[in-house]
């Protein structure tokens, strides 16, 4: 464990719960993110490091060349923890605006060691789309559904696969979605048995889980 | 327009909206609710009475031979306002537990002029239900889509059909569901467009808008 | 149907629905709905775009010369999905403030092929204002109304009129209005029946539904 | 001031505001709210107890004959405050069910020296019964308006006088009333000035307001 | 009436409620604004114009040399609708953050024609900065109650006088604040009657009430 | 597919996801419940019934003596879905008032095949106590964690096992509790990964849940 | 410590935090709080049991004579945990309908070692009655004051003492208190400094807090 | 007391509380911190004001070189309360992201008189860190803890130390922690007596409370 008066790295991480920490930039000035990276790469620590502004991955990227950002998904790694593994991970984004929560997912199951396979645009206003997909999607060990608005999206693919549903709600709608309210709500209450859920716009958390049950038994 | 001390019949209402007046009884005592469905037997008002309980429906079927009862739907009726007309509805309820707030939207639309479909149990977590009842409801005007939890069968039916949808959230299920919360803001939030919404178990308010649209221009 | 990675176009959706896809730009990137607009209109599919702020339709613009934006209610459209039919619709606004819900219903219901009559600034605070114009809103085939603050227009009008009231709360107000909150609330537990409700500020959603309504059995 | 170990009697509250201490019997067992009663009327003071159930008002008859119940309102009397002074109070209603509020208001304001009028089932949905009472309703100093569901009497009202209106929302309905908000939010936010709003239900709040309104400056 | 397309100046709400239109200018354009101004002084009205952003007071002060304008209010005035008559409003405000909406009343009851007295900075975390002023406050016909955070001033003031109690709720505070969310339910629910309540930061709205309590029977 | 005019026996569930349709019985009659039930059987459908109360399960049982009935977790089964697996799920119950859900939790599971360690009153208060079982359920490969009130006891195992918590939130508790709400959010906002949620006291989609993740990849 | 299957009782509870466990009796069965009690006595440890209705205090006090029940706060008694200690706690009740919180909160403190005053019916609506019991409530370490409704009480009397003020909100009162609501986000949001609050209707925890604040440092 | 027209400096309020006045900068302007300041000064009091933005702050120590200024914590000091007193106070946070509210209840109680240990990174997501630093947080007569999202930390530490707790809920987090909310709740009904929570965000409420636990008896 190492101390650094405004945050204290969880080096034996990885001994207790199978993966190392994870940065979350949000709330962190630049500087104290900075260091964390810097600490954990003295480390050897594999970095994942999310919610992460344009300018602060610049100056992470100008100090450790290797690291890689994606501004989509917010994004910033170096190193890699593990070689992707067997077994596969569907991501199923209900649309367009989906896309920064679904890339998240993607981003950190990837990082952690999980195939994926990402899938867009298939919202219940035209669920033929969904259809077309539907032998694709239903090759994953585990399925990621990202839709905000009533997020209807998971009860449906719930209804039709037979693996585990990690639900993410996202905040993208106005008026009545109250902030991915809805969604978060409409996923929480759905009549299809196989849903778990995670925080409004919470790719990280769903990618997280989702690898988990991946590699759940090896 | 008749004056009853704590009620005031709207006797024009038929003139000025096309449609009679409506008594919803909860809220008033079985003596005001008797009153009222007996000044409005006296003006040759044809009664549409919601919400009423067993014995309320008693005592008015003592004094009132010709009046109908139906105590899941709670909707009490002496007389019918018109025959039937052409044009169909079609009610959908998701679930068994949405019938009671189905059969209001049913038995208001009937008592009004319109012919009825009701199909039931076509919830989302077995979609296939749904697209084996597809063709009926495509033939109607208006599709009335009664669900709980997360309300989300209101906007795959939406992306399905050509005419409008209304959607009735229901207070079904429980925990995050709030009291019907959670499906009237899925249904409110829908990414399919046409649709637009009533109260949380207002089966009565869909099933008259549901009459109103399918006689609109007649 | 086309896929360009992070959308896919429903090119059949006029087939199943009736009616072309429709282009929600909040969310997305300028890049993303100009790609997705030029590839509807090399389909031939008629525009419509809502939520479009200048600097993406002034882009538009560019490439599309026939396109027409209207900064107000925020839609683009490039062609026109039918000619004016028979039948009116009434779009009737509570005050200034509420104009951009209310243009965005009256230009989505045109573009539809709609004919519509605006009446705006008729709020209950002065209720004679809507008595003046009242003769007029009876002549549509159906009234959608928009309204912030108590929303209580929606259900003045209802008991005034025949034909189905499409609700739109707006997120006009402060205070206690909790982003247009009061106005759903208000419109929803309305005691006129006849009323069904769109998510707050949804004057597309509105216009969508009255159009249906408007072109119900022909 | 005399204490009781459960309460206080508030002996000068007469002096400091004028009115003397009322009873506020929800939340009291009865043996409470009969001894501060008893104590009361030892004091000389004349006595208004609120939320008054039956069993306790029998008891109370029993001892202080003098008394008066209403069971619609749940108001208890003992003796009168003053005797009715020039200056009208209208109590508006605007359905059936909003009755026992309404009538707490009026029994208060009678209780404290104004003079009622009662005017019932004047809702929106059938505005032209409002109209025929305006009247009647416009000769009153302040006027008190009782409504539940969306609320939208008052602002009507509002519109049509040039007196102060205070709105109490009631908890009438179902679904998204959500308990009496829907109509709170309504009045609060109403588009025309001149309404101040009380708790929902409280039809004593709003008829001691409007007592205090009624005998301002004399 | 003054039919301007966006807007309908109501020429006659002062037969009809004793007072003239006001301009609430948030939410409209500058050019709709002016626009009303204008009209209005073609016609001689009297004007108030309530949320007044200085770029905007200044175009009217161009045009309209003889308009006044108070930045902290964000009060317009041109002209004055009324000599300042017998009787006193008192504006208790508890803290300095609550002066732009005490001063709001201010300017509108004097507007309108009332006597007004400012006390400030009287919360109760010292609650003898109260007693201090009481004097003066009670004096008042009627007195306006502008707090933030717990709200809990009205409740205490409307304890020690014999006159209505116009309760605002402000905005002021944070976190459980939920902006004025806290303010409003503690002055609705205070156990002290007298105290009626308008939309939260809505000085406005309670000045105009307090007016027309002081008028009353005049 | 059977129809039953109230409900559809989606016979072929089990072909599309691998696990037959589960009776909830909250919500419908006793009649409609046995109905379903009898033809589930005639079908060789292994059932399991949830929120099953005393009288409902006592009919069952006179008709089906193969059926069992646990009235703590109120679940009804008759037969089983399939032998018990490998693998091992452990449900945390933080208290004693949770041990309902946990055992729907349990039972679920078990029904479908995985066998269950059930580990109680380890909640956060006296934190040695989990520490106390930790090894036992560090033998799971899924951990399901039941809690009311803060529920913070699934953040707190997630920071400490390396499989997936799959989180449950109860209803136990009162006042700031607001049936659940407090937990539910507590843990979908949890700083530990590896957490995903389903209904407040929804223990029968936690135990379904886990048995998908303990069964993936077989 | 000692597992009894549904409950582990935490033995070693005095050792780590100073004070032996209590016992949550609301959503434990009779049978597993007469065991859990049992159990304590066994190990000597004296007994608080919060929420204890009349029928489970009297199996308890036929088991173990010795007990104390007292009906209001629902507090019963085995033993006592300490002598009377020097200091001094005021509890102060705004209301009679607030007493059974109170007497929770005087019980808890009692039965740990704290002298307690009870002040009762001093709310804000005639705020003489508290000044005066001011010279009382100073004498105390630390006050707890208990008020339903906007809960101003606590910010009144912290601006007037110098020790810590612990804040309870009760779920007295109807409307717009919403449970408690109203009274909890008001003492939150106070402007005195010097308050903290426990949950709604916790009066354990608040006689709890204020025991440990006495006896700090003795 | 001294009236500044916008304020009144309470000049008593150390002899009533035993504490002087402190200025809350935000919704203040600059001028208006900037005269009560030096208001202050001039009578004597020790400065402390908080959520001092930096501009106000660089106003002031131009004019006044002996003041001191922490932008993390926002807090502006000119002169010192108190000289340190025996006794300690731990503040313990959560993640980095609690560092600024943190950082406000420390300076808070070192103005004032406490000595202060502050404790970070700490949270339960991996609870080891914790148990590492708990021999110094035991040495504490009083604990502040400060954390977001699920707000767990105060339950876990309460469980651990026989000391009072005081919790500080954030705003950090996304998504479903409602700026504050989920934290807020938590803490509320944390299983864990012991526990007495200020508003969102507020560290200087918990800084004041904590010093006088610390100070109480003294």
């Amino acid at each position: 464990m190492k101390d650094m008066d405004f945050a204290v790295i969880d080096t034996q991480r990885k001994e207790r719960t199978g993966y190392p920490e994870v940065v979350y930039c949000a709330g962190k000035t630049d500087e104290q993110a900075l260091a964390i990276i810097a600490c954990m790469r003295e480390e050897k620590i594999p970095v994942l490091a999310t919610k992460t502004e344009a300018p602060l991955a610049e100056q992470v990227q100008k100090r450790l060349p290797e690291s890689e950002y994606d501004p989509v998904s917010k994004l910033l790694t170096v190193g890699c923890f593990r070689d992707r593994v067997e077994g596969l991970i569907a991501v199923v984004a209900a649309g367009t605006s989906d896309l920064p929560v679904a890339k998240e997912a993607v981003g950190t199951a990837e990082f952690l060691g999980s195939k994926v396979l990402l899938v867009t645009d298939v919202g219940i206003a035209g669920i033929h789309r969904l259809f077309d997909r539907l032998d694709d999607i239903r090759k994953a060990r585990v399925v990621v559904v990202v839709a905000g608005m009533e997020g209807a999206l998971a009860g449906v693919i719930a209804g039709l696969v037979s693996v585990p549903v990690i639900a993410v709600p996202t905040s993208v709608g106005y008026g009545a979605t109250f902030g991915g309210l809805s969604a978060l709500l409409g996923m929480l209450t759905s009549c299809s048995p196989g849903i778990s859920v995670v925080n409004i716009d919470n790719g990280f958390g769903a990618g997280y889980q989702a690898n988990l049950i991946n590699l759940a038994g090896r």
